[in-house]
């Protein structure tokens, strides 16, 4: 009966699924909700070059949304019920708990990475955090982690993919993969997604594992509101396409990013050039923070100084961690997210933007923090 | 603190809510996930004169989203728990059911209009189904309409308007009114929006009236995903400029939009060829119909006709109805809206869009609906 429908005089209103020629009507009339091909096509092709051509994307595996927000709530209202939660490796990007738990009910589960441990994921912390959870009748549907981390800025090394991978299959849970600053890495490490390891892997249920992108970060257009969802399961893709009704890219953008990310050389001098930038703002931020005592972990890629501040707070606690982070705002006149906004649970950790700032504001930077770090010392 | 915050160094990332200046970064960083201030503005003007100048839009009160669909969806999430319930009359656009209850867990319940009546609402239905609902343990939060409506294309009279104002003030619910089609009008009354009898009214507590804007209809700009959220609540307009960060437009679509909205001529021009052609093309589609003795309810707005097929259907029960889709769909090839899907209780009316048809469409039509209705007559 599809195929008669398909032929049949449409006079039911509304859609048309198939995909129109490039004119006024190709760009006014309705588009498939979940992204036109063509962008499909191209932003696979960018994320393989931004993975380094180690790993390829199939654009049928995709669903595009208006950012890369909607795509995470998207595919966790697909992935979970209200009441059941993920585990997320802490400390985590702080919008997630606005981004996941507003409207869909889901819980997130903060499973702590220590300084000690370089902030690494400790299997042995998801496995205790998955028991505490079942015995509080809370079911857990999946592990929710970032990489390139936000807000410590590190790879999570291969290993920990696997070992993350094997943990989800012995769970029967699925393994959420923020890969939205991928392409914007400096480090001297080698970024490894995801899907390069699941591709690796023979036997294994890849229909647990799914990845969100978008353009926001790696190509600096966040006023363009484009995310991904990249999934392996059939079914979720499936749904999430059919969510992606209340969460479409406009196609004049669609039809202008077609054309952006088709200038293979524009990419490739962009992620260039934007690379080195990076590691240049980060190295002049990073000595900044140096000269006034304050030492920063190791970041590899992200916008985000994971800058240690426990020698400045007054009480080791939440509490003196906030009194530093007031003064920081209201004395110094410098804005960053307290470590415990992200979960941490080591008082004194602060996330710090650099890519906000240009060369000429880190003299102001070092001048204002010195009020506050200055101060401490008397 | 927020003062101070404002003109702190930023280092906390992410957005910054105040509007740029129209240059690459003004189109390429975050903006007010609700839609920028040029739009809203740009919108509230067009929606005056769509409205025919008889009310004035506060770009304040409003909330733009990727399409009028997510608007419904976020509007319905801000103002009702799931569980709760809106009251409908019926026959209603189909894709509420979808639109409304897929996520939020909100009950549609719909309270049905009669042929006998017009098809128009009627308040003891709507007082009676209030009473049934909270008999069951159902909180009903508002009464939900089209107008003009979808599918019948009639107006709302703005007696009916009063009346449902004062059932909502009663019963101390909301009413929603999707006017998404306020602008696609050709018949010879006049519409009336619920914002110009509200703009009458003394002491009544407008908070309980919103409004769901659009411009895949009355601008054909299904493509462009843009919807708008019109409320009189401040706390829902703060609400769902939140919630907006999981729906935004595009800024590119956004200052492409302003620029055309603001060519006052070009709107004024294309409103008037629009509902021209509008007028030309439901008479013609209208008259076919008749040749092959299908009566339409006279409309007014839209772009459906509302199709009495009745005496084609062999058993009057939904069941008939469906059996004519079949033969309407599989014999005729002809795609059309049985009313049943919109919650019609009287069996054989079908939805028929005639804008995405031309003049030398209708002859096809006339055919091919031929092989339908002559068989039946034998």
């Amino acid at each position: 009966m599809e195929k008669h429908a398909a032929k049949a005089a449409s006079m039911a209103g509304g859609e048309d699924e198939e995909e129109r020629e490039l004119s006024i009507r190709g760009l006014a009339a309705y588009q498939p909700y979940d992204g036109i091909l063509a962008l499909k096509m191209a932003l696979a092709e960018f994320m393989r070059q931004i993975m380094q051509e180690s790993v390829s994307f199939d654009p049928s595996q995709m669903v595009i949304t208006s950012g890369a927000t909607p795509a995470m709530e998207i595919l966790s209202f697909c992935l979970a019920d209200p009441g059941n939660a993920f585990l997320v490796p802490s400390p985590y990007y702080p919008g997630w708990d606005r981004d996941i738990k507003w409207r869909t009910g889901i819980e997130l589960i903060p499973v702590p990475c220590r300084s000690t441990d370089n902030f690494n994921i400790s299997i042995t912390a998801l496995e205790i955090a998955y028991n505490q959870a079942k015995k509080r009748g809370i079911k857990v549907r999946g592990v929710l982690i970032s990489n390139p981390n936000n807000p410590t800025g590190s790879f999570v090394p291969k290993q920990t993919l696997h070992d993350l991978l094997e943990f989800a299959a012995e769970k029967n849970i699925h393994l959420i993969s923020d890969e939205v600053f991928a392409g914007s890495t400096y480090g001297s490490g080698k970024f490894v997604s995801v899907a390069e390891v699941v591709d690796d892997l023979e036997d294994f249920d890849k229909g647990r594992v799914h990845i969100i992108y978008g353009l926001s970060k790696d190509l600096s257009l966040a006023g363009f509101r484009v995310g991904v969802i990249y999934s392996y399961n059939e079914s979720i893709v499936t749904a999430a396409a059919k969510i992606a009704r209340f969460s479409s890219v406009s196609t004049p953008t669609q039809r202008l990013l077609v054309a952006m990310l088709s200038d293979q050389k524009f990419i490739a001098d962009y992620l260039k050039i934007n690379r080195e930038r990076l590691r240049k703002m980060y190295n002049l931020f990073v000595s900044a923070l140096n000269k006034v005592g304050i030492e920063c972990f190791k970041s590899s890629g992200g916008f985000y100084c994971w800058a240690d501040m426990s020698k400045f707070i007054r009480s080791y606690s939440e509490k003196g961690e906030r009194k530093l982070w007031d003064r920081l705002l209201e004395e110094a006149k410098v804005n960053v997210t307290p470590g415990s906004s992200c979960h941490c649970i080591e008082p004194g950790w602060f996330r710090c933007c650099f890519t906000t700032l240009s060369e000429h504001d880190i003299p102001v930077i070092l001048e204002r923090l010195r009020r506050v770090t200055d101060s401490h010392k008397s």
